[in-house]
């Protein structure tokens, strides 16, 4: 049994809690707070997460005991910990004693003391004070009967610019490159005469300018990651020194750029994921979906866990609009919809003061006669019912590509042909219209088995190493269909341009030669003409290109490249590829994603279902679990099913239909 | 007598002149000043702002010969001095020989050299050489025959996050809250896990970051508002032990936040101001008339100092337009209207270099056959005829809150529902419909007495202490109508959240319980049904609110809080209280603000008058002094008067009306 | 016979090449590069320009081998050498061993490594290096028989706020003022009482603030320009001690504020121009043609290098576009048709990585089969046509003021009544009417010579000198048209308003004084009526003026100064001078622009060929070139000429009339 079976086995279901920090409030407190998490059925909540200062007041003076009394009153009231070790928050007195743990920032100055994540990764001091508070709890509460799970660190992100982090990075740039010729060459130092001849030359690149070497910026990237990952892995070992059966992991965020979770995720023993969707953006729950779609997928379809949302508004943005009535519900069973086992908030107790004070909690300013407490009671009585969710998951038969060195090529350095490029946007441009005909949809990176998929969308791979390249290359040469979007193929994974010709990894297999990238003009508007079908627009950019074995699916009808492809279709080995080059008007690409998938003979489950309900579906051996989330707020929608079954969270019959209001949702269980 | 009292004897009513600095010129230069000046009526001038250089060329030189010959120059033309002590502008040798004393920018950056203000007010150095200086004129000038006030400094303002900065910061912390335990609890340092164990810890939040401990930040405003005011009494007592019967006062700036000027004021011997409305736009008199009530209020209504005007265009911004023909006139007739008994300019002479050579002055590049030079005369000859306005004031029987703690909470921390809160926006929108229906008001802080007035205008008091709190409750007990808008008592002087629901200090006194502040998205828009009234719309803003004993004055007619008030009234005592819980469209509001006003029996004296002349009174027990300005332009007015007088400006007798001119002006003197 | 004659001779013709970086390549790529430059016609390359790191790997250790090679190899294939000094790149050992030569941005943060021109120009360790390298270089190649030029660094620019260049500074300042008296006048320290004492005391203005001492900052400009200057004439003396038959030069860029080129050309055998218009912008010929006219003034009409273009897009800004199919030869033509004698591209071979990987090359990521490098060889065919063009020039009868010193006074201070002057934006306003009626113009600055020219163009000559003022004023004495914009001869070379009312340079020369400056808000448009001529609009800028002698040529027929003069004729002397107080509508504008030249008496040979068809014509004592350059992409155009001739490109006859296609040239040689 693995350590998140036990762990599920040990919640009886589902995780449902928050964050607590009971170190903010008087003993006295902490009593009403056990009585109002029964009330509102939260069975885990993760303790301590900013609670160094609390523990180790003076270097090397611990106070335990108002932490011992708290996980033995949780554990009284049959609430589970998730013990933090809480080295995201360093104490005033280790930044006091050791200015230099401050992570330097990109324009030189150091970052002071009044946030959290005040540390260099690199720093060996910090290090080390964070291994000793971590070996004093694992030492403490290994074995504390409310231990469930292990919380290292938080929301791990510093870039630091600190000399230590010039030490470790070239530690690093040795590993990876072993002699400087080889640096030099992956970096191309000769450009502009930058040729290293001593590794002690090397530093970060910490002040900010117009140009900087692209492939210093993006080996700078992998290690910052890498150095964060490093923090994480040592007091993983900690802890686990001590018990090895209880999960350990880290909490990650939404579209995260700076840590590489693909990396990350083989040293977890589950996924995490904290999650703030802005509710003043009318497609936040789509890119929520994509998000949770790829937790999943970040151990290869394993259950994740809903680490982080806010019951209503959070604070830290210049407009904080409040989840609406039946939001927080809608997105919390989104996420069970794509496989999470935990529905988790930040924070239990609205704090009076500090930096978060207007943060939204489970128990708000208003107290438990609230809007938002009587909504999480409800969505804590639901989360009893959905237990039977737990442990099971879903797989898809598309998947997209979503790599970090792909971001960090489009995004983190210059000199593009246009500076911008979005990586998530063109992501999620590729996603929300599988999402909106309800395709399930996997998330790979460049390193992913891509076996048992039938179509595999590749959105703007500019960068792409030569593993990914062979990857693609031999999925469609088994038969898989590939979309593939325009500037992907372009370097290598120095960043360096592939020879012979745009785009260097895949010219075979679109069937193409790019003569030159032709970014267009604001306003630029250019129709194209698919063949035999409609007449459409396409703007931002295109791509003067010659066929080589592929042909047009769609051509230019008018500016300079007329007459000329601007969407190719290639069969190539067992396969087919359609590769865009142009930005297509959206309705267009839609269309072309949607009939890329049929023809790939994808199934489509809920076609004519109303795009405003999410369908989702999550299962196991015996059972599956269709999950009907109606997103709008003024239309209900008429859902016909393929199968009987009973909606969890009424348990009445399913039979042929499911009615939903608007923002209802359904949870239908049927036997396989 | 009082000082200022004898000040006016000596000015023979109001003061008129400038800034004068004669080191920029040759001694022929002022014979021909001194000439013009008695021609345009000057009978004071501020000497010596910027002349600490021109004082003591280097560490205790001193040349005073060239001021001694200007302060007899003046004296011998009837001319009166208002002396500054230079300690705003630090000569070169200072700085370069203790470069501590520039003050380190937010940014960590050292001012450097090349503007004014460049001095940590927390430096010891600074000091010293600023109470040497300040000594050595008072010890040469204080019983000069031409001195008639101390002008001490210039425009306090400097922020500065130095090393001596941060010690003074501690010791002003260790002064307000005694022991480190006070001040965690205060600053809620458990969150984030901040807590301070040792006073040398805290410095000045000196780095810029996205979230800082928004207490820490608060206390940092409260303390550079203090470390300044240090600066300023020193050199305050040492020029008074030498001589304490004349005038010691600093010139304040408009809307400056970051000095609390209701903590200043009792410093000094007046209020002082220095006012730039920018000509650009189009409601700058508004808010210029607001900053006279606040100056008049200041000091309790006495009388206050206009003491640095432009003629025509200043230089500091992008767009610097010119005071067109007649308005330079009407902004100090405005002045005086409001109980100033000064009109005063930046600067007599334009300079030919420097960075300010674009900046107007009563004497322009262009030379006495100018446009501005025959304003700057014709209004020196109103000015004597204007003479028996001085020492006369006004009062108001309508109060509004303007405080610099109330001011800080919104707008100096981070981490609000929006964080797009303007005070000063805020509060014009709730003074102009009253500007507009030309009622008389006064302007008072937290710690104001309130007794006498009618009404109190409390705009959007998010942060409000104790004593505050207490004051408004007793006033609407009492009897007093209070208008109230949104986002009020929401925090404690410690910028903690008041406990049991919003708004922990008004819950009571507004009669409704907030659960949840809901801010608007853009272009978001709410229709509002007054009961029994119009209907208009809301924006920006609404709160989830309960009613618990007031009653709906207004609704939402749709949006999720359809039905639920919008405006709510609440009888308290014997009082009425009105809360605006939405930003309503502003001509509703303005109906609103002007029906709280008639309700609550404050006498409308100028109904009638069309908004664009502006009516003011100013008197004693004997007359009164009717200000009629009109603002527009392009229109006339005729506007009735209740009792006859004289057009002081005019001599003309006045009986029913008084006929305007587009920007003309009446000054009606009206027995009691 | 100079050293640019003899250049011409050995090149048999023009120069057609780019920059040549062998060191990022393998020797086998050597050989293909040669042939394709054969291939490609191309006879000069610059070499060697950011090679130091390959030269020089440590300090003192040299590598010429590779180099010995290159150019052994180049000139086995007949193709000649600019050979470059390569200190615009530093080795990183030298920033590594010497950070202080890293320059100090104006925030106060060094540098750093990654891009190039990172040093101090003051840095006498970064000049000891430099030539040592220069002198290494000198010594092995002066007499190399493929080097036909010195290419001296590369793009002067870095402008530093070093402690050298404070030390620096402070000896620029003394030999230009001697006295720390005079400093202080024309610095006008006497304003805000910063009066310095010891040279000492002075240092560069190294922190950004809002404001600084207009004429220190100014003074900086023209030391940073001539800091640079230090370091450019520094190596030219040390390659020319070796051998002085060969042109020494260095290359310019375009509309670069910081430096100024009039003081520098006088140091340079030619003047040598990088110009990247962009092709998203549709007037980049234009301000390009202004740039070629000024790139053959700077040295009085001698022909000019085009050193360095782009054969398609560039990727230095956020978008870059390409060049379409035809333009990058329009503007090669364009270059030469103002009298260049060569066609540089940067550069040879695009880069697989590095800052400018996507930085066009004559020979693209796509190779020799592509669209670039068709054209980079069809245009190389034509460069040899053209050869009769090398050292041709032209001449104008107008002439238009352009200079460093009026730049930096409209817009590297602050404090003028607007701060959104944009010069290069003024001047082409005034350049583009006769840009599009084709008249040719040269560019003088204040010191150049005036004799000859029918009349001078002078846009916004704020900051002007007293020897400028002197020779506008005698040339328009003389008989000479002056066309003079608003704004003009305010503030003297010191940066002080000059005495006596505005415009103090020029009151006498326009007939009129100015009261005030009167920028105008936004949005604000007035009515402005010609004299017996049409009714316009301007905005922007007025100015309240008194005739004095001028006559109103156009007066407002609105506003506060309706009735006033907005244009003024005024006869001075011999000459007639216009002076346009206010930004009028651009038809208009150019109206009178036109009309204005015509009645000088100029000559508009190209009257009537379309706008769109650019017309400029070289030449020497036998023959003249017509150059007839169509920038429409739909258009075609048929042009008359006056006399018969031959097209160059074509070597068909012309007689009557030029036909030309969209985007179509030619190149017409027609006989004195």
């Amino acid at each position: 049994m693995s350590r998140m079976d036990a762990f599920r086995r040990r919640m009886g279901g589902l995780a449902y809690g928050g964050d607590y920090n009971p170190e903010q409030w008087d003993r006295e407190v902490w009593r009403e707070d056990v009585r109002l998490m029964r009330e509102a059925g939260v069975n885990l909540v993760s303790l301590g997460v900013f609670a160094w200062a609390s523990l180790e007041p003076e270097p090397g003076t611990y106070e335990f005991g108002w932490l011992d009394e708290v996980m033995d009153l949780l554990h009284d009231n049959g609430i589970a910990v998730n013990l933090a070790t809480p080295t995201a928050a360093p104490p005033v007195w280790l930044t006091h004693l050791h200015p230099e743990v401050f992570p330097i920032r990109e324009d030189g100055q150091p970052f002071g003391f009044g946030n959290r994540l005040h540390y260099d990764p690199s720093s060996p001091i910090y290090r080390r004070y964070a291994a000793a508070i971590t070996t004093k709890l694992a030492e403490r509460y290994s074995f504390h009967p409310a231990l469930a799970m292990w919380h290292i660190s938080n929301e791990y992100g510093p870039t630091a610019y600190n000399e230590a982090a010039s030490e470790n990075f070239r530690r690093w740039l040795r590993r990876r490159y072993g002699t400087l010729d080889r640096l030099n060459e992956a970096w191309t130092t000769r450009f502009w005469g930058q040729v290293y001849t001593d590794w002690e030359q090397i530093d970060v690149p910490h002040i900010p300018r117009t140009w900087m070497n692209p492939t210093r910026r993006l080996d700078f990237k992998r290690f910052t990651s890498d150095a964060l990952l490093e923090c994480f892995v040592a007091e993983r070992d900690i802890v686990r020194s001590f018990r090895d059966d209880i999960p350990v992991l880290t909490n990650f965020m939404r579209f995260f750029r700076h840590a590489d979770y693909w990396k990350w995720a083989p040293e977890e023993d589950a996924a995490a994921l904290d999650i703030y969707p802005n509710p003043a953006d009318a497609g936040s729950h789509v890119s929520a979906a994509f998000n949770f779609d790829l937790f999943r997928s970040l151990k290869g379809g394993q259950p994740w866990l809903l680490m982080e949302q806010s019951s209503s508004a959070v604070s830290q943005w210049s407009l904080n609009i409040v989840k609406e009535p039946g939001r927080m519900r809608l997105g919390s069973l989104q996420a069970l919809g794509r496989a999470s086992d935990s529905v988790m908030f930040f924070q239990w107790r609205a704090s009076r003061g500090g930096q978060e004070r207007f943060h939204s909690a489970m128990l708000p300013h208003s107290g438990p006669d609230s809007r938002t407490f009587r909504e999480i009671k409800d969505l804590g009585r639901e989360m009893r019912l959905l237990a039977p969710l737990a442990g099971t998951t879903s797989r898809a038969e598309i998947a997209i590509l979503f790599d970090w060195d792909g971001w960090w090529g489009l995004e983190e350095v210059f000199g593009l042909p246009r500076s911008d490029f979005s990586y998530t946007d063109t992501v999620m441009r590729h996603y929300t219209p599988l999402w909106e005909r309800h395709h399930a949809v996997d998330v790979v990176s460049a390193s992913s088995p891509l076996d048992g998929y039938k179509v595999l969308v590749v959105p703007n791979a500019y960068l792409i190493g030569d593993e990914g390249v062979r990857r693609i290359t031999e999925f469609a040469r088994a038969g898989g269909t590939v979309l593939m979007s325009f500037f992907s193929g372009v370097v290598d994974a120095d960043n360096r341009v592939r020879p012979d010709g745009y785009p260097g990894a895949f010219r075979e297999l679109i069937g193409a030669k790019i003569d030159e990238y032709w970014p267009a003009r604001p306003d630029e508007q250019f129709t194209v003409e698919f063949k035999g079908g409609p007449t459409t627009t396409s703007t931002w950019w295109r791509e003067d290109l010659r066929l080589e074995g592929g042909t047009a699916l769609a051509t230019y009808a008018d500016g300079l490249l007329a007459g000329q492809a601007a969407v190719v279709e290639n069969r190539y080995g067992a396969g087919r590829v359609v590769y865009v080059a142009t930005l297509l008007e959206q309705a267009a690409f839609d269309e072309l994603v949607a009939g890329t998938v049929e023809a790939a003979g994808v199934r489509a489950r809920f076609a004519g279902v109303p795009a405003h309900v999410e369908c989702a579906v999550r299962g196991d051996e015996t059972h599956e679990y269709v999950f009907l989330l109606n997103h709008s707020g003024e239309s209900g929608a008429s859902v016909p099913l393929e199968a009987d079954g009973t909606d969890l969270l009424t348990g009445r019959a399913v039979t042929g239909r499911v009615e939903l209001e608007p923002l209802g949702a359904a949870v239908v269980r049927i036997a396989r």
